[in-house]
C-alpha cells in the first residue's frame, strides 16, 4: 500500500463534567486526508484545501505530528500529505486534533502499523501542541480510539476506552464566532470551590457508570458542569437558550464542546437528535450569528480508511 | 417476626480519590444489634454495650434514625433496641453510621420491608446528622447496599451501586488516637487548585471503570488522592510510612478511612492482605501508639441478619 485516503473525525472534548479528561468522537464531521509514500525523504504537505492553513510542515499541525512518527520510525522514504479540511479551525470540535491525528494514523498504516493507538496519540499530541501551546489528548484520544475516552493521565499517558451505548447521537451547533482556546482558558479560575469539585467528580464517576450500564437517564443527570460552563458560557451568545431548548426537546444533556464556541447535545436515537437540531435551528436563526448544525451518531470506530 | 439480631458493618468512606462520594463496606468489623417489637409505642434504647453512649433515644444516633423510620411508618406498636458496639466512635470507619443504619434496617425488616434501600439511607442520615452535624451518606450507603457505592447526590438523594471484584480485601489499621470529624473537616481548604480537581475526577472516573472491568492495576493507579490526603495525613502519626509499607507489600492502594485516624489498604486476595497487615503491624508496633488491625473481605451484602 503506497497511498491511503482517510476520514479524520471531529471530536467533543470535556463532555460537561469531564473537563480536560473526557471526550467522544463524531461521525459526520471531519477532515479527509490523502497520504502517500514518496521516494523523497521527509514529510511534505502538498495540499491544504478548505481553509487557509500553512503548507510548511513545521507550521502545520498535521506536519508536526507526522514528523514525530516519522522521526521515530526513520523509514528510508518519505510521505506527502494532502489535507481537505472540513472542520473550521477554532470551532471547538477538535480541528487541529483531527489534522494531527489523521496524518499520524495514515503514516502508521502505510508503515504496516508498527505503533499502538497509545503511541499514535503521543505522536499526535506533538501536533496538537503547535495549535494549543500545550500537549492535550482529550480530542486526540476519542479521534483515534473512537467512542468515549477518558484521559487518565498525560504523564505517563494513559487512556481508557469507555463503553458507548449503541444509539447515542450528538447535535453540534457551531456559531460562526471565534473563541481562542487560550482566551477560553484564561477565563478559568486557578482555584475552584471544593464543594463544586466534589459535585464534578461525582458526575464523572456516575457518567462512567452510566456508560457501563446503558443507563441513559443517569447519563443525562451526569452531564452537568458546575465548574467550567458557568465561566465560559458567556462567551457563546444564546448558550443558555440553546441548552434549555435542547433539553426541553429530549436531549440527554447539552454543553460547550471543548472551549467552544460549538455547543453539543447528546441524544438517545436519531429521531430525537433530528428534533433537537430542528428546534435549535429555529432558535438560533433568530440571532444575527451565522451558524452550522450537524447531526452525528457517536462514532465508535474513530478515524476511518476510505 | 418480633425480634431481629443483625450485624451492622463498619465502612470506609472517601476511598482516596472520592472524597464525600465513594465508600465500601467491611465484613469483619461491625456492631451487633437486637431490635424487638414492643406493645409500648415509641423507640426505646434498652442497652448499649461496648462503649459509653447515651441511652436516651434523642441523643443516640441509632435512636434518632429509628425515630425517623418510626414516624414515617406510624405503627401501633413500638421497638426496643439493644446495641453491642464493636466499632469505636471516632475511629473513621463509620461507627455512627453503623448504629444509625442498623436500627433502621432492623425496624424495616420487622415492619415487613415497606421501605427501599434508598429510603433506609434517608432515615439513617437523620441519625448520622446527630453525630456529624450534617447529613452524609458516604458511610451509610455502603453499609446498607454493600460493596462499593457512589453517592451521586444528596439532594435529591441518589446512590449508585458499583460492581465489586470478587477477591478484594481491606486491611484496616486503627491507631487509638482521636480525630474529630469536625476538626478534620476544618483542616480542608474551601478552594482547591483546578489542576488537582482535574486529577481527582480523572481518578474517580477511572476507579469506576476499573471496578466495571475488574482491572486491578487500574484500580491501584486510581486510588490516589491529591486533594484531601495531603491536608489530613499529618493528623495520623506514621501515615506515610504505613502507606509506603502497604504498597511496598502488594496493596493496590492505601489511604485515610473517612476522616481518620484509621488507615485502609485495599488488596487483591486474602494472602496479600495478611502479608500487608503483618508488615503494618511490625511497623506500627515501633510507635508508642496503641492500635488495632483488622483484615476484612469487602462485604458485598451490607448489613446481615444473624
Amino acid at each position: 500500500m503506497n497511498e491511503i485516503k482517510l476520514f479524520s473525525p471531529a471530536t467533543v472534548a470535556n463532555v460537561s463534567c469531564g473537563f480536560d479528561v473526557l471526550g467522544f468522537c463524531l461521525d459526520t464531521i471531519g477532515d479527509e486526508m490523502i497520504i502517500r509514500k514518496t521516494d523523497k525523504k521527509g514529510i511534505h504537505i502538498t495540499k491544504v484545501a478548505g481553509f487557509d492553513l500553512p503548507l510548511q510542515t513545521e507550521l502545520n499541525v498535521a506536519g508536526v505530528s507526522a514528523i514525530a512518527i516519522y522521526d521515530a520510525a526513520q523509514p528510508d522514504f518519505g510521505f506527502e500529505i494532502e489535507i481537505y479540511k472540513n472542520i473550521k479551525p477554532g470551532s471547538g470540535v477538535g480541528s487541529s486534533s483531527a489534522s494531527a491525528s489523521g496524518s499520524v494514523f495514515g503514516i502508521n498504516e502505510l508503515l504496516g502499523r508498527p505503533y499502538s493507538n497509545l503511541e499514535l496519540v503521543k505522536f499526535a499530541m506533538k501536533g496538537e501542541a503547535l495549535a494549543s501551546q500545550s500537549e492535550h489528548a482529550d480530542n486526540i484520544a476519542p479521534g483515534i480510539y473512537g467512542g468515549f475516552t477518558l484521559v487518565k493521565s498525560i504523564s505517563p499517558l494513559e487512556i481508557l476506552e469507555l463503553p458507548c451505548p449503541d444509539d447515542l447521537y450528538a447535535v453540534i451547533l457551531h456559531p460562526q464566532i471565534e473563541i481562542k482556546t487560550a482566551d477560553a482558558r484564561a477565563l478559568l479560575p486557578k482555584e475552584i470551590p471544593l464543594q463544586d469539585a466534589i459535585t464534578q467528580w461525582s458526575n464523572v464517576g456516575s457518567l462512567v457508570h452510566a456508560l457501563h450500564t446503558n443507563d441513559y437517564q443517569l447519563l443525562s443527570r451526569s452531564l452537568n458542569d458546575v465548574v467550567i460552563e458557568p465561566h465560559r458560557c458567556a462567551l457563546i451568545p444564546g448558550f443558555n437558550d440553546v441548552k434549555n431548548t435542547a433539553i426541553g426537546n429530549g436531549a440527554l444533556g447539552c454543553g460547550i464542546s471543548g472551549s467552544g464556541p460549538s455547543i453539543f447535545s447528546i441524544c438517545k436515537g436519531e429521531s430525537t437528535a433530528k428534533s433537537v437540531a430542528a428546534t435549535i435551528e429555529i432558535l438560533y436563526s433568530k440571532t444575527e450569528i451565522p451558524f452550522e448544525i450537524y447531526i452525528s451518531k457517536i462514532n465508535t470506530q474513530g478515524i476511518k480508511i476510505l
